[in-house]
């Protein structure tokens, strides 16, 4: 419970490309709602500047060991994205630098919410963020020069710990289905131990609805626009949750309008889900980049702290700035709107609900 | 090159659930399509009736080894689906029968085109169909009761085969685009080794564009109805290829209105994207279920064995009882219509084109 620690340090960890610029922008409308609570020294914002692909790639770590210690004295952590080289990028092939601070942190729980409310669209997307597809990173096996293998880990306390976030979610937020999306038939073995839990778990809450359906088709149900309103919670091992959360934000407007929480026992950190436009940056048009997504994950850390009341203003605003005005919506050098010019429209939105 | 053949057997493999009704189906419009090349004895269906769920329980077996037998006998196979059984099933685990399939008779190819003339949308998905996250089946390993892993795993000629299919196929239909889809940032070692085979085979063809995006977003641009437009030829590994193609076809109507096209060296083999539905078959419905998607699997069989214009024909007047006329296109107990009413509107159709 944030609200008796005497002090909440808020990371502010801008990350790659775009990543700075927007990040920035985030922290500005959030200090502006935390004003009070700056002022008085009860909120700290921290900049964690040093998750860059220059150092990591000069350290060869996934995250630099003194970065990590930095993120680990925060309390909740604002992410911008961050570059994943592979192979033959201009970037040697250092690991993910999101996919580490979720084991690094022990963030078991990727939470998405995608709405839409004038079409009856509330989904919240329970993923599982730590093991699955990518537990191994880029430690599997060339066997020979002919022959690749990659392995996909599950445990069951992993399954259980996500499938019980998922439950526990839709008990205390009155939703009445949760649906476990794997790909049993064919994934048996781990894909098989996450549905087993899930029906496992799902008969401690006899008054939810626990369905499942296999990926595949389940990606078709999300276009189909009667049938897809009847999903609320929806929890996934790691790789189906990449895969369905960027569908589903589409329906909301793009992946530049979604944020999501990485939650953990101790840590948690909040993020956009897009990637870091590294062209932008190097093109000069970083000042334009939208900075919607990570204002929106914004939002979402501060209701995860306890201040709701300024995370409902914010939802609000980001509705009125996106939905139903549009006026700056459209940052780009076209329409001249920079990212700070979008924040500042935030901010007076909000002046004027008040 | 099947025109020099003698004789062409047609494998008619009903399966489970629906399989059998609408294969049935199906092989009615295709005998009569090739009413002269069957009565002069060019041509011979032959039912094989034997891969059911309750035989391939009762031998444990996913394909029961007389069955294979009468299966290799043929030249191109039209097959229904097949219930896919795990754990908790009141069935035993046996492997899926399509798996098993496509293994052994190394059908490498898995072609499924989507298209939507009014939107300018004309897919072809070249899905890898022997290998990749499917190549283990139930073979994962349970380390202990609390830690599953699974496997994925690819070969180098796995991937060339299927990579330099779909840039074959774009070069001789006049495609100027082919698209990759990986998550190689991820899982590096099988889904780099496919984008790396992918980027040298594209150097042999430097008049096609040779494209590549990660999954996670791939299903968000297909959703984009700007966008998609772009893509031409796509190919992907197994499982990629299983989901995208699910999300694909929903866009043109459904699971039920894709045919598939399963391709190796010596076999081939069409079928119906969509599942068994043993409901139907246990409440008495299976008589009216949609016979669509595998009449438009028997099409594809046509042009495959050189049969051109039967198979345009055939999609002339799938596309008319389907889009254009929709008279007894929704089959099922409120309409009254039956699979062999809609065959029967599909062969009138044909004829009156005549
Ligand atoms: C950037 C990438 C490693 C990441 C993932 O695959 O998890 C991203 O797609 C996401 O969804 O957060
Ligand atoms: C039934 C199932 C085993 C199969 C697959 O996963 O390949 C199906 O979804 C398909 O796409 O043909």
């Amino acid at each position: 419970d944030y609200t008796k620690l005497d002090k909440i340090i808020i990371g502010v960890c801008g990350g790659d490309g775009i990543g700075p610029a927007i990040t920035g922008q985030a922290q500005r409308v959030l200090e502006y709602l935390l004003k009070k609570e700056v002022d008085s020294g009860k909120v700290e914002f921290r900049v964690i500047d040093g998750l860059t692909i220059e150092r990591r790639a000069a350290e060869m770590a996934a995250i630099p060991p003194a970065v990590l210690n930095e993120l680990k004295e925060c309390h909740v952590i604002l992410k911008g994205p961050t570059t994943t080289p592979r192979k033959g990028d201009e970037w040697p092939n250092v690991e993910s630098a999101n996919v580490a601070m979720r084991k690094e942190l022990d963030l078991f729980a990727n939470v998405r919410p995608v709405r839409i409310p004038e079409q009856g669209i509330d989904w919240t997307f329970f993923r599982e963020n730590t093991e699955g597809a990518y537990a191994v990173g880029s430690k599997g096996v060339h066997v020979d020069e002919n022959l690749g293998v990659d392995f996909t880990v599950v445990t069951t306390q992993g399954c259980e710990r996500i499938i019980r976030a998922a439950f526990e979610f839709a008990k205390s937020n009155g939703k009445k289905r949760v649906t476990a999306v794997t790909k049993a038939n064919i994934i048996k073995t781990t894909d098989g131990k996450f549905l087993d839990t899930f029906k496992e778990i799902g008969k401690e809450y006899p008054d939810i609805i626990a369905d499942d359906w296999y990926i595949d088709i389940m990606t078709a149900k999300l276009v189909d626009e009667k049938r897809r309103r009847d999903f609320e919670v929806l929890v996934l091992p790691n790789l189906y949750g990449d895969i369905l959360t960027d569908e589903a934000a589409e329906f909301q407007g793009g992946v530049g309008t979604a944020g999501s929480a990485n939650l953990g026992k101790r840590y948690s950190m909040f993020e956009a889900i897009h990637g870091s436009a590294p062209r932008m940056v190097t093109e000069g048009r970083d000042i334009y980049a939208d900075p919607c997504s990570v204002i929106r994950a914004g939002a979402m850390l501060l209701a995860h702290i306890g201040h709701n009341e300024e995370a409902d203003k914010l939802y609000k605003a980001l509705d009125i700035c996106t939905i139903t005005e549009k006026k700056l919506v459209i940052t780009g050098r076209d329409t001249g709107a920079t990212s700070a010019a979008f924040a500042d429209y935030i901010m007076e939105t909000i002046e004027n609900m008040n």
